[in-house]
């Protein structure tokens, strides 16, 4: 019998609470995986993630493989070892690097729903913003280059060369030694025509076949591999990727790439999330917004991976709770960086129980911090805003399993 | 009565075992007062300071009243409040800020001592080669000048042009809020002659003075002043300050400035200690090395500030107790920076038991985080070289109190 399992443990609508068992131990989905690029959560300790109760991490297998290398992780005895996290983790494949180190650094663009507030601009007019605002971008040189056999990578750390296979993504997310792992895709970005996103997803069922393979192959019976769902923001791709992942033999249901708005997210979520195996967890690629999570959660999404609470963080951006006026208009954000919040002697919540907040900490003392580049700063604030992302999973799960998630989302959405 | 007091609790030889009492709380002594120049020690949380049995902390006045400012400290209720420290509190009073900001930047030197590591080579020595360097160096542009009335400053932060009297430091320290302050001194440069060196002296004690009555003015019962000793590395200068600070209504001694080698420290502490009144507490200012602590200790000395320990743990350098190899000969120092510890599992100490070290976290992970640039590095190292300070500074009170403070140097010195 596998060590890992997925149990739906109770059902509303298509949202659902679940228990994702791992040989590290049990994630209560749906739950938010905070990102630890280089093997740290940024300026977290493993104490703060336990104290947290943060169920799974994310770490980055691409940027290990640079630094400190594959060889390295195993001297000191594999990524949770070296990290000293014993809770369930998970890798990426790098397939999301393809993109971020190709496309992106090449015409300045990210994937389009991390860089756009909201959809009350049409899709046609942001298509529009974007293309114009990569052309204006100086051209720098890309980092990565696909062809259907491999990713071609020069390494950002130190210019050295690096191909990229899928049976390499597989073997090396092997010896890192996560628990669930993901197999390899390329991301393709939110400028690509349907025929480019067209040819890369045919490309990417070749790697993810390729992948699940070398998987097989390694017996490791302490690992699980999820497929990915490329296809961009086309309706007949995305559902032939769909069909793609749900008849291979995966162990979960990746859904990646770019989608070029929040709305057309949804719309991705419909075409797919019935032919996705339900049986299956299904885990949100590097979507992680407040809002994402509250729309998607009723699509059947059980996980989630995103920087963005912790990026946030480390910029001087506060999440606040319902409780303290967050909300869909304000972003659920306070930022402290700014002026008015110099002689403000008032804590960010008297709802919040984080160590930011129970510990007293002024916004006025948090801002000196942040304009003195005073290292404590960044701990605080993501210790603050992993709680308030906590927090917005266990009002999820407690709303689905007493039947008033629309409520949650309503308190939350304000 | 004052909420201030100071009591020798126990004497061995000249070296004695105190208590520091100030409304903040009580101070046993011999301590080591951990720098927190802008309102917070580097990298670690008051919650972190508190566990690991900091009993008070120093901030700088200069840096505090250019950022974020007297006003903005008040409107955060004081320096305690706003950084959430309860414990005792230091302040300085701007006076190294009028060398480090004025002379050394001018001249690249530090307080000599500080930069070198041993007295194997001879002072004349010494010197040539701080003359020579201090030639080498392009002259920059000093941001401070000082007349018998008053230093003016260029802002480092800002450029703006202030004025820094006695009396405005003495005031700035009532607002801030610290227990213990300190008069206002200049604190000269090791590359000045006698005559320099004399005149900067009357200088410092004029100010002192002004200090004096102006701390008196404000009538402040929860706050007490050191007087500081200048006078370089020459003799006469030293026994005469030691008897002006001797003969003015201080709390405390203060023994400032440059001193050339670690060994003419000691000298000047033979040459003055007998002079200071023995019934106040004496503070070794911006001197915190584990030897300088260990050879100073039996002088009398009762208190310690220095940045050493927190800003070599931001660059790498962990503190070694004896019982994991540290003495002397390797300054205490295992620099996990080094290629040797990249594939190292093993943890630092088997000994200590700071979060780094109980946590089982390796030398090889935090290889791997100070390479990637990785904010949980600084906190764990500057937690583990707070640990060592604190395990010596208590080995040191036990010594005193149990008539083997020989032993525990023995010990340490290796």
């Amino acid at each position: 019998m596998s060590v890992f399992s997925f149990k739906v443990v109770k059902e509303l609508g298509q949202a659902r609470l679940g228990e994702l068992h791992t040989p590290c131990g049990t994630i209560d989905t749906p739950a938010f995986v905070p990102v630890g690029t280089q093997a740290t959560v940024k300026a977290v300790s493993i104490d703060d993630l336990q104290k947290l109760k943060i169920q799974v991490v994310l770490a980055n297998t691409y940027h290990l493989y640079l630094r400190p290398g594959v060889e390295t992780i195993e001297c000191l005895g594999g990524l949770h070892k070296m990290m000293n996290w014993n809770g369930p983790m998970m890798t990426d494949s790098g397939g999301y690097q393809v993109f971020s180190l190709g496309w992106a650094i090449e015409h300045g663009v990210g994937k389009v729903v991390n860089f756009l507030a909201d959809d009350s601009r049409e899709e046609e007019e942001l298509k529009r913003q974007i293309t114009v605002k990569t052309k204006s971008i100086i051209p720098r040189q890309k980092l990565c280059v696909v062809d259907d056999e491999k990713a071609t990578f020069i390494s950002h750390v130190d210019g050295s060369l690096h191909v990229w296979t899928p049976e390499k993504s597989i073997e090396i997310q092997g010896k890192l030694g996560a628990d669930l792992i993901f197999a390899m895709d390329e991301c393709t970005s939110p400028i690509h025509d349907s025929d480019y996103t067209r040819n890369s997803m045919y490309r990417t069922h070749l790697w993810e076949e390729r992948s699940l393979v070398k998987f097989r192959k390694l017996h490791n019976k302490f690992q699980e591999i999820y497929g990915v769902v490329q296809g961009g923001p086309f309706e007949d791709l995305r559902i032939e990727s769909a069909k793609f992942v749900a008849d291979n033999h995966f162990f979960g249901n990746g859904i990646g790439g770019a989608m070029v708005t929040k709305s057309k997210m949804l719309e991705v979520l419909d075409w797919i999330m019935s032919i996705l195996p339900a049986d299956r967890p299904s885990h949100l690629l590097g979507i992680g917004g407040i809002d994402d999570i509250l729309n998607t959660v009723g699509y059947g999404i059980d996980t989630y991976d995103c920087a963005f609470p912790t990026r946030l963080a480390r910029r001087g951006g506060l999440l606040m709770l319902p409780e303290d006026g967050g909300k869909l208009l304000n972003r659920w954000t306070l930022n402290v960086v700014r002026e008015e919040f110099k002689n403000d002697n008032s804590p960010l919540s008297q709802n919040c129980e984080c160590e930011l907040c129970s510990g007293g900490y002024s916004k006025g003392y948090l801002h000196h911090l942040y304009w003195a580049k005073e290292l404590l700063i960044f701990r605080l604030t993501t210790i603050h805003n992993l709680y308030v992302m906590e927090k917005l999973m266990s009002e999820i799960r407690e709303g689905i399993a007493e039947n008033k998630l629309e409520k949650v989302k309503r308190k939350w959405l304000g």
